[in-house]
This record gives structure tokens, C-alpha cells and sequence, in this order.
């Protein structure tokens, strides 16, 4: 009998392990959350040390070989599962996460101590967890660490061959992922890696990331004349670079909401008709979505879905303007130059290098005589778009179905997340996005809180899943 | 025989008396010079009342009443000319100017020290006058009094009754002015102005300044989503405010480059067949004043020269953009709202009220759904034209050709003057505008100067212009 077969006539008591052993793990879960590893703040500093040493502990108690590696910043926590001696290697998972917080401030703001985690019982969700971190990223990544302990307390081995990676500079850009993923990609590379840094569709119904948007950024500065100059006496023949930045920006988009720069939509693939009618069947309020923002309408490309906005189309944006007087009252000035910062979401299809090529090359077809443009901080990353059909995502989508009684939304995400990026560029490896926070846990802000099911369910869920993966020829 | 008959008589005697004289005039000149009459700097409170107090002396050696008034900020200078008895009121001019100069910073690009005058020997233009203020307005200011002095040693009278204004904020917005107006306006009516704080057409052609574009400016935010929003889950849906502002400003011209907001020329007066031809014929040098500024063509109305752009067409223009991100690198947001400063700069016929008022109607026009658009900041004033063929300018014309040898350029002025705004709205007076600085005096900037053919020159032509002011019936 294989040993996919043994681990997955063990789920049953996995689940039951994970049901009786629920106030330890709970416990376990505090244990880190009481650590201020905030790590955009140096005098957080050791405490981000100590967050990185308890988690390489919960490791090691759920059968891992960790051990904390120092970068320039914050460390790194690497643990690998202690497999048995086969006769061939196993499917190899990465699991991800992040150990550091965000600042708790406004402290003022806050019922409790972001640091002393405790249950709290909220009238919508029932019993939460309430801390800073408590979903933002420490609840979500024990959902996994327990999954696997309970798996090896159950059975001695996992389903199948686990890593981890968790950083602790992800609220601070991440500075160090890069070059640690360029020193020890060989021992971080997997068939596949689990990121649960991401939510649910909603309290009862799971959801996994398929589609995540990219990004190309640019900085645009126009300049005219070579010193600021007094309306006045100039204006009228005097070349206004505020008014050039204006009518360039201006032509960005056609009167459908579409980006006008030629080429934009060149190869880009769209989700198939079964996704689109997949986010249709999801009943999204987007009355909802856009008035709680403020707004009645969706100001985007019409004739779609907001849903296929935000996840699905590329999109140009004005990020700032800035140039002449923008202090109180008047000043009556030409300025030499003026700037204007703008990014593109993009999705597959498009390379960050050939749109902001593109953009360059629709700046220059508009510049005026005596107008000059210059381009700087430019950068970007590709989108992300996963084949929801190979048989890992289906296998996963169906393992979430038997935990939740319905099968997960498959959904996109308009921002990027940068590691699922650098997972597939640096080290040619798909993710596998399942997170089950909610959009009301407030992360980010006072009183982040993890609903008690999110954590419990969660747990069961990546027991589940780590069954179906391993259960995969 | 009249009293302009025997004041006409005079002027050979009195310009003979300014040419004797002149070293005595430069020793008042450098005596108003030395004093470091700064109004923006609080430290030099007590030297800008020194300088009232010089000038007050000075008017009272030249033979007017004069007067120091306070106010809340700077003191007002007051002068009557002290006139005959007669048995009808005599024609009477008010002339104003500015005892109040620009910090002298940065000092340390003066080759001798700003408030100790000399005179330098420059390659170019002979003897100069160097200090601060010896253009603006000090060494002006001079020309008039010494002139009504001549005439007072020489005649005992003047050929008509004068009355002097001399402010003290000129440099620091004229806070004082309106109010001041306000309540003196009864003893300063005259049936004329004279401003002496404007220019030369070059080194060896006068000028009289006729046209002077007045202003109308507003402050427009347009606001969008409630508040700032991730441009990654909210872009493609989002209402973006600095797209719509942009989208906006980018139609406030047309392709010919006038400004299209509906109405906007209605009712413009703009200058004579016969002032244009004059405009023409002045030989001015278009690529030199563009070259200048770092431009090499017009960029305003097509079709028309830059000197009539400059003065007699309005202008719509944008002064200053801020929204959004405008720090270092790059951060993917949509803001919640964006704001522009524009201003109008505004010929005869205009009123600032219509104009703003369509500009607000222009904005309304193409505001999308969920933008809203808010106004602050709106002020202006009218736009000031003379009438170049009136008796008081050809004459004054008449008297600087017969100083210079040649007819003054009638000019316009693409700024504002308040003062003259001011006389005309609220004294219900025209102003007549000559003056003697050249554009190389290095106004507002380190080593200021003043030709000493300037000075000298401008005494003879204010004594000529008295005269023939005086001679109209």
C-alpha cells in the first residue's frame, strides 16, 4: 500500500488530534503573538529575534529541522519536515509566511493591549481572536505549522515533503527576501509553494488566489522653460509644463475607460469564459464594494464586471502630481517643470519593460516644441495568472470543499504580492494561495482580530490539503 | 498771462537748475539709500519708518506739506504741494511710489555692501547707481521729487497742485494700502496718477505703459473616493481624482491654443489697428526674450505676436497640481482627492466674477459621476487699459519725446499693478505710468543698480511732463 494511501486513512484522526488539541495550539498561537516583532521599528528589533526563535521552536515541536538565519535585516526562519528514508524523492511543498507585524499605533485606539492576545466574543463572528497579528500573518501561518504537527503526531511523517520560509520584513518591503531566495533557492525550491497570507470570499465560503495583477511604475517629469516664471510677464507665450503634463495625462484613456496607449492590450490573456462565469456566480455586491469607498459607480472600462476590473484588466493610474505653488493662498507661477508618478496593474500577457516602453514612446508623440520628459524609478513585476485546471489547484480546491461543504472561490486579487512573484521568477515555482482571513479582521489597524473558526477551520483545511497533495501520483 | 504760460516759460531754467544740482540730488538719493528699509523683515521695522521720515523731509525740502501716517503695518508717506492762492482749483496729480525695498539676500553675491550706495562704472550703460532699491523704487521715486524741487526753487510754484503718496509695503503685498485708501481717499483724488515704478522700452526709447492685465484666480480640489485607496484592489473601478482633474485642465485649451471655456472672450476690448501697428513697429525681439527663458517658440495663441500675446490677450493657467504621492520612489495610491491653482490673466471688457464664474460651469460640465468639485481661494481684479489718445497722455508723450528725442513706445504690462487697479476702482483715476529702470537692473536680485542717465534723464523728463500736464486747460 502506498504511503499515499496510509496518510490518507489517517485524515480522520488527524482531524480529531486537531479538534481535542485545539486550547494547546490556541496557546501556542499566543505564545507569538505576545512578541512585538513590529519590523519597521528598530526598537522592536530583538523582539523580531525572538518571534523568529519561537517560530523555529513551534517548528521543531511539529517535527521540522529549523533553524533561524540572520540577514542584514530581520531573520529568516528555514525548517525542513524529517522525512523517512525512501527509495524516491516525495512531492516537496514550501510553505510562506511572515512572523513581523504591523505597528499597532494608534494605541489609544485599541480595547486591549495589541500584545496581550486573548478571545474576545464579537456578535457577528462569535469567539476572535484579538491581537495585533492575530491574521495578519501569525494566525494564518500556525493554521499550517498545526496542520503538520498534528500530521506527525498522528502519523510520524506528513502527507508529503513540507519546507518553510518565514521572513520577518514583509510589513517592510521585504529587503532581504531577494537575496536570501538567490543564496538558498536550492534548498527552497519545491513543486509547489502555500502562501497563506491571503482571505476567504466570506465567512463561509473558502477561497483560493488565482490571478494577481502586476506592476510597472514610472515617474515622469516635464520640463519647459529653464526657470520658473511670473505669469504675467510670461504667460500667454511661455510654454506651461503643468498644462503639457495635464494633456498627456489627460489622453490616457479613451472615453470607454480604456488605456489609449498603443499596443497596452497587446497578447494579454483574459480569464477563460468558465472564470468569468465562475466570478459572475459569486454574486458580488458591487454596490457594496463601491459605497463603501464613497462612490456609486465603477469609473473603469465599460462593459465589464468590477470584478473583471479589478482582477482581470491592466489599468493605467496617476499616483501623484506635483509641481508650481502648491502652498496656501496664490502664487501667480509658470514652473520650470512638473511631475506626475504612475503605475499600470498588468495582467498575463504583459512585460513591465515593453509598457513602460510604450508609455515613453506616448509621452514623447505628445511633447510640445520646448517641452522635454524625463523617466525615472521605474520598475515592475508580471503578473500572475495559475492554471486552475492542473491537478494540484483542483486537488486543493476539492480538499477545501470537503471542510467548508462548498467548493472554494477561485479569485483574483488586483494588487501584487511580491513573493508569489519572486517564487515563480527566481525559482520557477507555482503558488498555491489559501488564506482564510476576512475582510472585517482590520489588519493594519486597532483591534486585528482572527475569527476562532478561521483558525480552527483553517487548521482542518490545511490538514486536509496537505493529504490531497500528498495523495497526488 | 496764464500761470502755465509762465511755468512753461520756466522749464529751460528749472532743467538747467537739475543739471546743476544733480550732485546735491544724488546726496538726497543716497541718503534714502542708506537706510535698509526692508518690509518683509521684521528686524528692519524701525529702518523702514527712518525711511518714511527721509522721505517726509525730503518732500517738505522740495516744498510740500508732508506727513508720516501710521498704520497697522508700514507708515504712509503724505505730501501736499503747498499752492498759491487762486481763484480756481488747479488740475492736480497724485503721484505714487514705494520707499520699501527687497531683502538684499544673498549677500554675499553684492561686490560692495547693499545699503552703502556708490557709484560703479559700468561697461555697458556708463555711471550706475548701485545699491538696493536704486532702481526699485528709490532711485524712481527720487526723479519726481527732484523735479517738483526744481521747480519749486526756480518758479516758486509748480505748474500744477501735486499730492505724493509714498508707501511702505510695496514689497510685502501692500497690506495697508486698501484700508488706507479707504480712509484718505478724499485727500488723495486727483485728476491723475503718476506711477514711476515701471520701465524704459530700452536704454535710449521711454515708454508709457497703457495696458495692464488684470487677474482672476481659484483653487479647484476635486474629490473622488471617500479616502486614499490601495491602487491594486481598487484600480480599474476606482474613481481616480487626479485623472479627472487632469482630464479637466487638459480641455481648458483649445488646439489653437485659446482657452475654451465658454464665454471666456466675451466682451474683450483688445488694443487699436493703429497700437498694434505700433506693437509691430517697436522691432521687438521675440526669439531673444523667449531664448531667455530656455524656449524657442511661442507656445499661445496661434497667429498672433508675442508682445500681444504677452499684453493683450488673457491667459488661462495652471499655477500648481498636488495630489496624491509626491515623496521619493513610488507608492501605488489613489487619492482621495487632487487640487490645482489656476489663475486668468485678464483683458479689458472682462470682469473676474464671469470669468470665474465659467470656469466653475466649465469644471461642472465635465465632472464624472461620484466627483465632486470645490472652489476657495478666488479672487482678482480688472484688467486696466488707457486711453492713449487723451489729452494728459499726448501731452506727457509730447514732453519724454522732447526729452529723448523720440516718441515714447506705448506698452502694455502682461502683470497687474494693484495700485493702479486700486486708483481706478476705488479714487475713480487713471494712472499715467513712466518710468526709467531698464531690464537689466538687477531688481529683487544682488547688485542692483540704476542708470545715473536714468536718474538724471527721468528729473528732466518728470519737470517736462509737469509742465505739460500743467499747460492742458
Amino acid at each position: 500500500m502506498s504511503e499515499a494511501r496510509s496518510t490518507a486513512g489517517a485524515l480522520p484522526k488527524v482531524l480529531g488530534r486537531l479538534q481535542t488539541e485545539e486550547p494547546q495550539a490556541l496557546q501556542r498561537l499566543f505564545r507569538l503573538l505576545s512578541i512585538p516583532s513590529v519590523s519597521t521599528d528598530p526598537a522592536h528589533h530583538q523582539a523580531c529575534i525572538d518571534a523568529a526563535e519561537c517560530c523555529a521552536g513551534l517548528l521543531r515541536e511539529a517535527g521540522f529541522d529549523a533553524r533561524v538565519v540572520p540577514t542584514s535585516g530581520k531573520p529568516m526562519v528555514v525548517g525542513h519536515s524529517r522525512d523517512p528514508q525512501e527509495p524516491k524523492p516525495r512531492r516537496r511543498v514550501l510553505f510562506y509566511g511572515h512572523y513581523d507585524v504591523q505597528p499597532p499605533e494608534p494605541l489609544e485606539e485599541w480595547t486591549a493591549p495589541p500584545f496581550a492576545p486573548r478571545l474576545a466574543d464579537d456578535p457577528q463572528h462569535g469567539k476572535v481572536i484579538v491581537a495585533r497579528g492575530a491574521s495578519d500573518d501569525k494566525g494564518q501561518l500556525m493554521t499550517f505549522i498545526e496542520a503538520a504537527r498534528a500530521w506527525r503526531a498522528e502519523t510520524g511523517t506528513l502527507p508529503l515533503a513540507a519546507s518553510v520560509l518565514i521572513e520577518g520584513e514583509e510589513e517592510s518591503g521585504s529587503p532581504s527576501l531577494t537575496p536570501f531566495l538567490a543564496a538558498h533557492g536550492h534548498e527552497l525550491k519545491a513543486d509547489l509553494a502555500l502562501v497563506c497570507d491571503t482571505g476567504q470570499w466570506d465567512a463561509g465560503t473558502p477561497a483560493i488566489t488565482a490571478f494577481l495583477r502586476g506592476l510597472a511604475f514610472s515617474e515622469l517629469t516635464v520640463k519647459g522653460p529653464s526657470r520658473d516664471l511670473h505669469s504675467g510677464l510670461y504667460g500667454g507665450a511661455a510654454l506651461n509644463p503643468l498644462r503639457v503634463l495635464a494633456e498627456i495625462l489627460a489622453g490616457l484613456h479613451d472615453d470607454d475607460g480604456s488605456v489609449a496607449i498603443p499596443g497596452f492590450y497587446d497578447g494579454i490573456r483574459g480569464p477563460s469564459p468558465a472564470e468569468l462565469a465562475s466570478w459572475r456566480a459569486l454574486g458580488f455586491d458591487e454596490a457594496g464594494f463601491l459605497g463603501a469607498i464613497g462612490l456609486s459607480k465603477s469609473a473603469g472600462e465599460k462593459g465589464r464586471a468590477v470584478l473583471e476590473q479589478l482582477w482581470a484588466r491592466p489599468t493605467a493610474e496617476i499616483n501623484g502630481i506635483t509641481g508650481g505653488y502648491g502652498g496656501p493662498g496664490t502664487k501667480t507661477v509658470i514652473p520650470a517643470e512638473a511631475t506626475a508618478k504612475l503605475s499600470f496593474r498588468l495582467v498575463p500577457g504583459q512585460e513591465p519593460a515593453k509598457i513602460l516602453a510604450g508609455f515613453r514612446r506616448f509621452v514623447a508623440d505628445r511633447l510640445p516644441a520646448d517641452a522635454e520628459a524625463s523617466f525615472a524609478h521605474e520598475g515592475g513585476s508580471q503578473a500572475v495568472g495559475f492554471e486552475t485546471s492542473a491537478p494540484a489547484f483542483v486537488a486543493a480546491a476539492r480538499a477545501l470543499e470537503d471542510e467548508w461543504g462548498k467548493a472554494p472561490a477561485i479569485v483574483g486579487c488586483g494588487a501584487s504580492i511580491p513573493i508569489v512573484e519572486s517564487f515563480r521568477s527566481r525559482l520557477g515555482m507555482d503558488s498555491l494561495l489559501v488564506g482564510f482571513a476576512l475582510d472585517d479582521d482590520r489588519i493594519h489597524a486597532p483591534n486585528e482580530k482572527y475569527n476562532l473558526t478561521s483558525f480552527t477551520k483553517g487548521m482542518r483545511s490545511w490538514a486536509r490539503i496537505l493529504a490531497a497533495l500528498g495523495a497526488l501520483v
